[in-house]
């Protein structure tokens, strides 16, 4: 690389700061993400390098000092409605290690067709066959979880997995239905519930799953990145099965997993989440109105009506009348809402997009639809 | 759980403090990890959940704002001596990543008789036979690579891995002329240097390797856990193979891997990194001068002697006779230490204990050396 190349990107690296500090967060990815004060502190506490392991005796998930283990072992179960926890990079990673650890190579997994990505890539990395359970298209893209059951019979899977609720459209399908499904053809049920746990109230147990997965940075107010992995008890020797030559230490992470901050902060965040799934039945309501507004201003909410989830996908054709006509394209709407104070739509997009009313109050939500209004009176 | 335990759990949860800030730190897994303050102020920066990502086009490693494209493409390959680089959740994960690969299950690998104990768990995970070359035993523990040569013969691997230097001695292999072996047998050969990057000049293609792997959290002032991963061009298309049906996602990431402020703090600190390793050669005669200090109060270093890296193993019989006869046991030696704060050995250890003299001055250790004459007075 020549030297001024260089010198610039390390230039570059001299300044990191963050544009969209101190908006109105609409992200659907970041709604749920964002730090609670105790979680801002642990930050600092233990942001050197190695910190949480201090006092590490072998394994991440048995360190008593910060509380790794009462966490681990008592408060996730218990919140998750399952027997067994353990702590992963992420949700996808989770995913990936129950497929890893249950199925073969050139097995198969049947999944919603509303699946995040990385279910596939996940399924990929296996070397899985994936099945996918269509949804019914445009406008609800919902999905019929009975269709698991044909698709069972005819491709007798090793897994199935269900994402509860899917990231595109905030849809909630019948979770417990397929519990009842997994149950009749005895197959294990994965619950990607990485929108779900930390949001909303979701108990393992009472949907009758295997295993649940949730985000703590999607979900449960984490830095990135971080999830947790639920399990029945049966699952434990297979997915934590340890190391034949170090008996404390889980294939499946390594060893550990994640050995650093974003651990802290879910647990620093973790009675404030703890409690906010308690309000849930306050958030619906509160995305239902705001849909309803947006709808007025010509834009049309995709997924399912009544809606059941903060996150919300639009079609504004409005908008995108107007993205044709202007310098900025779609991103004319990044730039207006930006303007107002707003972050939300991911920048480029205006004629199709997703928001989130998870992190703000209806107060919030009247600003952001005036908002709206406005940017479609200045180009009307 | 019984309601009272629960609240016990939370209530910790509730002050969540770190024992040994701003103690003078020589442990070996966390000296090279402490944060610059550059670091420290992104980590609020960036702090709330996918922060890293908001201008995400679909893929980490291309995120130009931050400038993560900029440093993954081209300020880590010349940093590394490498033509192709990306980022994992920590060093295991990047020797994952290279023998799910390239290696099959019932495949084998041939390593280094001081190998991180996550080489083998990373190896058990893929599958592989490990293969090992003894190092020469207590108490230099050394590993002579001309030794792969015949194993390479005997069991043709896919794989070779050398641990450079290692973690629990820091003795530092020949590495260059293992390259020349892996040349001549045409095998793929990855370089462990979560002791290195970041700490002492390495240089991937200088060395003949295929692949170098380094530790954020541990050598590379960052918050944990991130690792970096270089290789050749040629390995590319099989280690960051895409997915089949989304084309800009990496299978062995499972789409993108460290979404959040560890990979950040890598970036804040990474112009304070690439310059301190130049000054290398000032941290080797601080180690020596160290281990020489405690030689003369009883202590016997093992590992490689003159020792060239900053991570010392010592053994302490003089400790070990006194930990035998007090009411703390191994404990003591951390309590005493801790009290004139210093923090280095494991809690529990006295008979045996590594420390790294990584972040500490002369004087500093001037100080440490006293601290332990002190202790050993104390108790004789």
């Amino acid at each position: 690389m020549a030297k001024q190349a260089e010198n610039k990107s390390l230039q570059k690296l001299a300044n990191l700061q963050r544009q969209h500090k101190g908006l109105i967060n609409l992200m659907p990815l970041q709604t749920g993400g964002m730090l609670t004060d105790a979680a801002r502190e642990v930050l600092m506490e233990f942001g050197d390098g190695y910190s949480v392991c201090d006092f590490c005796q072998g394994s991440l998930c048995n360190v008593t000092n910060p509380p790794i283990r009462d966490f681990v072992q008592e408060l996730l179960p218990q919140f998750l409605g399952c027997e067994v926890a353990t702590i992963t990079h992420g949700a996808r990673e989770a995913k990936f290690m129950v497929m890893h650890s249950l199925a073969k190579p050139g097995g198969s997994i049947v999944v919603d067709g509303n699946k995040h990505y990385t279910t596939v890539v996940a399924a990929e990395r296996v070397g899985l066959n994936i099945i996918e359970v269509p949804n019914s298209g445009h406008p609800e893209f919902s999905v019929n979880v009975n269709d698991y059951a044909e698709l069972i019979k005819k491709h007798t899977p090793t897994l199935i997995l269900l994402t509860y609720p899917d990231g595109n459209y905030g849809n909630i399908p019948d979770a417990g239905r397929l519990g009842e499904i997994a149950q009749e053809y005895n197959i294990p049920y994965i619950l990607n519930g990485a929108y779900a746990v930390g949001r909303m109230p979701v108990n393992m147990e009472e949907i009758g799953a295997d295993f649940i997965i949730g985000s703590g940075h999607k979900s449960m107010s984490s830095a990135g990145p971080v999830g947790v992995l639920g399990m029945k008890k049966k699952w434990e020797e297979a997915v934590l099965r340890k190391s034949g030559t170090h008996s404390n230490k889980d294939i499946e992470l390594l060893g550990c997993s994640v050995r650093g901050v974003p651990l802290i902060t879910l647990m620093a965040s973790f009675p404030y989440v703890r409690e906010r799934v308690q309000h849930w039945d306050e958030q619906v309501p509160k995305a239902q109105w705001f849909s309803a507004e947006l709808e007025k201003l010509g834009f049309k909410q995709l997924g399912e009506k009544p809606h059941r989830h903060d996150l919300l996908h639009f079609d504004a054709p409005v908008l995108y009348e107007i993205s044709k006509r202007v310098r900025e394209r779609g991103y004319f709407l990044y730039k207006e809402l930006k303007e107002r104070g707003i972050w939300g739509p991911q920048p480029g997009l205006a004629r199709s997009f997703k928001l989130s009313t998870f992190a703000v109050d209806e107060e919030q939500l009247g600003f952001v639809i005036d908002a709206f209004k406005a940017i479609l009176n200045k180009y009307s």
